[in-house]
């Protein structure tokens, strides 16, 4: 056991460690009145996209993506870069083309795409030319539960005829997200792992109405496309759209939830870390009963607390990468479900007591803790509330101990 | 010592009831569509206006007024009606014209203000014909401490000239909170709690300039006339307009406290009490792992320390009103503090089980979790974040035994 | 609604509080040592006895029985004198004649006990001449639920006939308990609830054995008599030894629970108050990074999280008190749970929190505080975990909104 | 960064665990029965003499210890055999030579120790023959504090004279603890950090009082010798018996601590993963609502939060030892107070929910829960209780900050 940090990444992270302090942190601000006068709100902004072009020219692109495509790094390598994104949540990951969902649709194409479905959409993705959305979600359903998906996907000659409803489909309310991954079910009459495929479905096809935007604790999201619901309404495309094959949307699914989990996890710990430095530093800047808040002894305990909490979330969430990266996704599900569970909501934790600390103005525009606060709570939801996971999770862990 | 609920405060409770039931709830979608389309989005909408009518006509008319202005009801018979008006917090309170900054404005010129103020200021408010806003947080400094105001009043002949800058300045941002109290220092040489005065400031007084809203946590609030901020810019104002007398800034302050804490803490008891009804209600819609949510015990183990929780805070805070109404606001200083420190965060507790239980939709605005969570929120940081109170409750507490 | 405590309980209260200070906690260390150099650890010892009379002189005996044969109180005057009592639970409620398992057995038995047993059993503990047990609780299954329960009563011409294993059979270990009212299974054919019954079995029956003191977190509260182990191997008593009727224990054990419960809940307060006592004396006379711990502001907070906790408890007891007294204790079920669930609890975590505060004399024979934190975890325990009550109480809210 | 496990110390912690589960768990009913038994309560039993044989035999024996007198592992590889022997807490260190106190002291004599003093003490401490103990904490003081300490260490010619009370001084109650380190003050004029020495007192030096053995939550502890109070009065040792020089004692203290704080929280580790091993047997043996415990996702709940706890503590307690290990025990003290802080905290939290889900046999002397709770516990406050040093950890954090 070795916890010396990998040469390759430390470069890395000394270079984005650079562009974050030099360049995108600053430009928060302006990105984000861009935000409020845009015609379209929810396009990206001229901010947003010469901070890509500074990520490329830094060599801070695709850095998700393992293999040839991407930057080749493993997860475990991954990690301290994701996390400094993590500090800039809205802008540097888009900035580096690292941005969920995006990311996450780029490995789903990198490893299950036909070469005209990579040729089409893959490329453009890895260029930052359009970006993309996964539409699995759908209310009226608890739809992390795959086997609950209503939207149906019907074979019809040449096509596919799709029909269903989906909604908190993050970043589709971004017009320049062309391309949809849509899951649905195929043969309602397979076995339970095997009635859901996926399919391609581009945003102007017929059909296809993106209604409204879902809002997440008061937020609309548009610094990343927002949330969107979305009716598919007899939307046919070419059978050429599905991805793999029919029956393998679960299998699909799974494969790409790992990843994007412990990504979520990452940054979290960046937007934590971000939360404190302002903190520590918001503490010696106020007084209050006759000294600055540093040097009260709950502020203090505060710090340590998170302190603490970080270190620990942060080591789980690195053994589960390395686990990814020697065992493969799979063997790490437990120590995925574990970090999907414990990073979002201790990290809520330490939020509600930054906010605390700074008072009005930490639930304000004004410091990013409010919106950092929104982004882990909605975390403890996507792909499905904690409790399910927990329960499966001490599901696997007690079966080893069922009595024939 | 006798738990049997006040028979009139009962029969005002039914009729109350009533009318959330058949007219308040009803209202909420009208509400907020009439919100998202009107030109002056921090306006009474015509739904609000048309409650106001019916509360009018049942009766449930000023409530919150102790005295001959208002209904006459003690804090300990006002409690129930609160927590009631709690169910629809952006419509019940306003429709019966007891909602906050409005009702401690009203409670403020009743108690301290001149013949003139009273019926210039007070007679339209009671009517609901105008509103208000309370002028006393500062974006610079840690303001809950009184101490800290940086705003000036200075005496210029017959007037005052007032400078300064205010933020979270709730309900300002309507147009029709035609009257700012607004607290600053006319005297920073005298003793500590001597230095504070109050002041009325009509909104078009030159120099006057809400600059901004402020959000909470995503929310503008707009359902109740946002939090402004505020910049008073050598603003004139006769010095009639002063409320008791120099120097009395911090005692009307503090006087104002009590009964608008108690106030929030009962309506946050509505809002846990509406979020559990509707929880009960999703736990059996929605099936999970082969049965419903509500058979599950993770969720009935929520629901009962919910209950519990509930029932225990509600006793606190009737204790406080009895305490308020026999032994007067400052005897009840104490318990006013415990609740004002205990009721936002665990409601905001419950409230985050709730919305955890409905998945994303609790998130969203298609249900009132998320912001009742958010309202839960910024009550921790309204009039001074917990931890101050909590800090002084122990110190109070220790006192008793400091050896001589 | 009314907060004024009653003035007979008030003036029983003061008598009660002279008792303690002069009499009471004065004895504590003496009633130790006497326990500690006793020939059989198990008995009343002198200071005890002596400490009986006084109780009895001023009129502070059997507190806790209605009616005319106790001191005739209601539940709710009651409250104020169990809880000063737990100030020293070792001592005053066994000096009041008001301890348990003694209270409940008395109380059992003046509801349910022919003329002759009442005679034969309920007169000398009346008089706190004997003590008594009550045998319930079963090794081998969760006897919490009384379905479970293994020991069998069956029916011999004019004898009964017992056979099972009992354990945490609380003051058996005392040969002055002579009297134990047993629970076992007359009829387990008989519909679920009407199985059980209650049978009076003498201490000094052939076949009763008991085989030796169980321990609560490495005590073994000889203090009151110990926590026992027993078996009954066919145990012949006379018929007449039955309580109420065959198939009535379940009722009898029903009614029993509410007042053990909540007198445990009235106990537990005491202590808290005592420990938080010692607790602010102990902030003042330590000094800790250049000043009393009493200024620190994390002992500050947690003096007043505590103060908080405590009061709203306090109120949920009175308030289920009342309930009792004037609803029945039936209708007082959801309010039993509810305190028997969050007393001991929150409790626990308060004393856990005093004893950091002390440091390793918190956790020593030295303070009160490690034996009171014993205490509390064992109530979480005790008539079953908190987990199958914190079920049951949120099924029975949930039912309401069952659909039909 | 690599969190393969290395090979040497999974060859012998097989072993350990055979050894375990052949030798000293079977042994732990003998080993009690022996000490309930014994003349001297406190001595080691014959059940550990032979288990002591055993270990040697595998080459189980003082793998604490790094370099050539130890078994010459790192902090990280002992780290997982450190954790195997917490599964039998009171008798696998015992049985491995590497039991507290005696490893912590033996450490300290090996790297501080004259030639003579190593010969007198360190070599039967090695072999096993003897016992010791570190004589340290006061009860009259915050003595986690050295500045606070009381005792004195007075040169007088060739001799010193030292006066002063210990307390909670562990395993001094054994009779084989012939030699005690004794710290005090030397020269209170001295730099505050330079007054405090060591030396080394035989147990039957005139002067040597043991007065009584302390309790921890009603635990003598017993099987490790206990908690002693001592009175040294004018005890007079040879000049030869000082530790490495005058006005050390600080510093050895602090070289002292950090190993033995990180060989607590690796068997505590052990201690919770045995207690999470028989609650979920215990899961499927016991029957409650119709079903085995462990079927109710309120138990498939405590047993994931209990396993990502675990995960998560054990990770940073290796980080620790690998800091440690690659930067010495200075570089490493933050994370040895956070260890040091969360994890007795977090595993006694476990353990409260083993208890719980075990019922009143969590509680008894029939299984190792409530020993192991009351172990977590005291930890809690050895070397200074959790909070002072959140408040150091929390202010060295925020130093960082601090404006010049």
């Amino acid at each position: 056991m070795d916890f010396t940090p990998d040469p390759h990444s430390q470069r890395l992270g000394a270079e984005l460690r650079e562009f974050l302090d030099t360049e995108v942190i600053p430009a928060e601000a302006e990105f984000h009145d861009q935000l409020a006068t845009a015609v379209d709100p929810w396009t990206r902004p001229p901010a947003l996209r010469r901070l890509m072009d500074g990520a490329r020219d830094r060599g801070l692109w695709n850095l998700f993506l393992p293999g040839e495509h991407g930057a080749g790094l493993s997860q475990l390598q991954y990690a301290p870069l994701a996390e400094l994104s993590g500090w800039s949540p809205n802008l540097a990951p888009a900035a580096m083309n690292c941005a969920a969902p995006d990311s996450g649709n780029m490995e789903l194409l990198d490893a299950f795409a036909t070469p005209e479905q990579r040729e089409r959409w893959l490329t453009p993705l890895l260029s930052g030319e359009i970006r993309s959305a996964f539409c699995m979600t759908e209310p009226d359903v608890a739809s992390s539960d795959a086997r609950n998906i209503g939207t149906r996907i019907v074979r019809d000659g040449d096509s596919y005829r799709i029909t269903g409803r989906k909604w908190y489909i993050s970043g589709a309310m971004n017009p320049e997200a062309r391309i949809f991954i849509v899951m649905g079910k195929t043969d309602p009459d397979a076995p339970v792992y095997r009635q859901q495929s996926m399919i391609l479905v581009p945003r102007d096809t017929p059909g296809v109405t993106v209604r409204r935007a879902m809002s997440v604790l008061g937020y609309d999201d548009r610094e990343h496309g927002g949330h969107a619901e979305i009716d598919f309404e007899d939307v046919v495309v070419p059978a050429a759209n599905l991805i793999k094959g029919e029956g393998e949307g679960f299998a699909i699914a799974q494969a790409r939830l790992g990843p994007g989990r412990i990504h979520h996890c990452m940054r979290l710990l960046g937007m934590a870390e971000r939360a404190l430095d302002l903190t520590a530093r918001r503490a010696w800047d106020r007084e209050a009963f006759g000294g600055p808040l540093a040097t009260q002894g709950t502020v203090r305990t505060f710090i340590a607390e998170s302190r603490i909490t970080v270190e620990s979330l942060r080591l789980l969430v690195l053994k589960t990468a390395w686990l990814m990266d020697t065992r493969g996704n799979r063997e790490a599900h437990t120590e995925i479900q574990a970090i999907k569970i414990a990073v979002p909501r201790e990290i809520q934790r330490i939020l509600d007591g930054c906010v605390q600390l700074f008072g009005a103005a930490g639930l304000s525009q004004d410091t990013p803790l409010a919106a950092f606060f929104a982004a882990a709570r909605g975390l403890r939801l996507a792909d499905g509330p904690d409790e399910g996971h927990l329960s499966t999770l001490g599901r696997a862990q007690l079966k080893a101990y069922r009595p024939q």
